[in-house]
């Protein structure tokens, strides 16, 4: 960290913390957070968002650290595992992501954060869907999917949300 | 719209409405919004956010409907007039960038929305400033940062940020 705050000469222990988001991590709206697969490397900047639950929506077990992480600050973990939308034969079930957009969406279990293996694809569908709810505009909705999915942009997602 | 909780087939008004957030808008953190210039369509959707502050760094004066709409919802204008990082002759002046940090980071300011023309170069310049202040890795600022300027981005205002 560069010499902020620092005009007094003093050096504050402060300046010393540096914090590493997941990776494609992203603030959605109030009490919804968004990322790819957060490792050890992350957990203390995690602890900064006071999450109450973790949407995850890999297939994959949760690994054991991650699992020793969130039971440590009393963490939720909401499996809703799923496929990602790919040509030809996987897609994800609608059925699955409305349970996901409806389990971050509640207030109850908020700050929540959604999270894959690399916040772009499954994530990107469900926060595509939680911004239908919200009513936004499709531009708007699909223009956010492709910043966070970029240079991976499936066709297949933009048509599931679209069809949502 | 599609048929989001229209299961009882009853038609609900809130359905047609549609929001239309400005260009390239997201939420960096609580009480912090960025995106590029506002115009008519997107005020419906920032009544949504009850913003107090608006944060804007372009040199122009205040258009006249933005000035309009921020009198009638009661929204200050903190106007920080500032030109982008280009080669080889314009820069950002730090004061300024530090001022408009400061003014979005001040809690009596929050909800403020930081914006330019596109969001990307001066609005990019003060976020990642900001999250400098909040103690992020550069990887992650940088990361931010391009995935915002994208397909833009530029070395001077990553470097100006890293001198920051």
């Amino acid at each position: 960290m560069a010499s902020i705050d620092d005009d007094d000469g003093k050096h504050d222990p402060t300046l010393d913390l540096v914090l590493h988001p997941p990776v494609n991590f992203a603030m959605v709206d109030k009490g919804i957070y968004r990322s790819g697969f957060p490792t050890k490397k992350n957990f203390p900047f995690l602890t900064t968002l006071r999450l109450k639950t973790i949407v995850y929506m890999c297939q994959e077990e949760y690994p054991p650290a991650n699992l020793k992480f969130i039971k440590k600050y009393g963490i939720t973990l909401m499996h809703f595992p799923a496929t990602g939308n790919k040509e030809p034969f996987t897609h994800m079930s609608p059925k699955v992501v409305r349970a996901a957009v409806t389990a971050v969406m509640e207030p109850a279990n908020q700050p929540a954060l959604i999270h894959c293996n690399q916040g772009k694809h499954r994530t990107g569908c469900v926060v595509g869907c939680v911004r239908k709810r919200m009513h936004w505009s499709l531009a708007s909705v699909f223009s956010e999917y492709r910043r966070m999915a970029h240079p991976k942009e499936r066709f297949l997602d933009l048509q599931f949300i679209e069809l949502f």
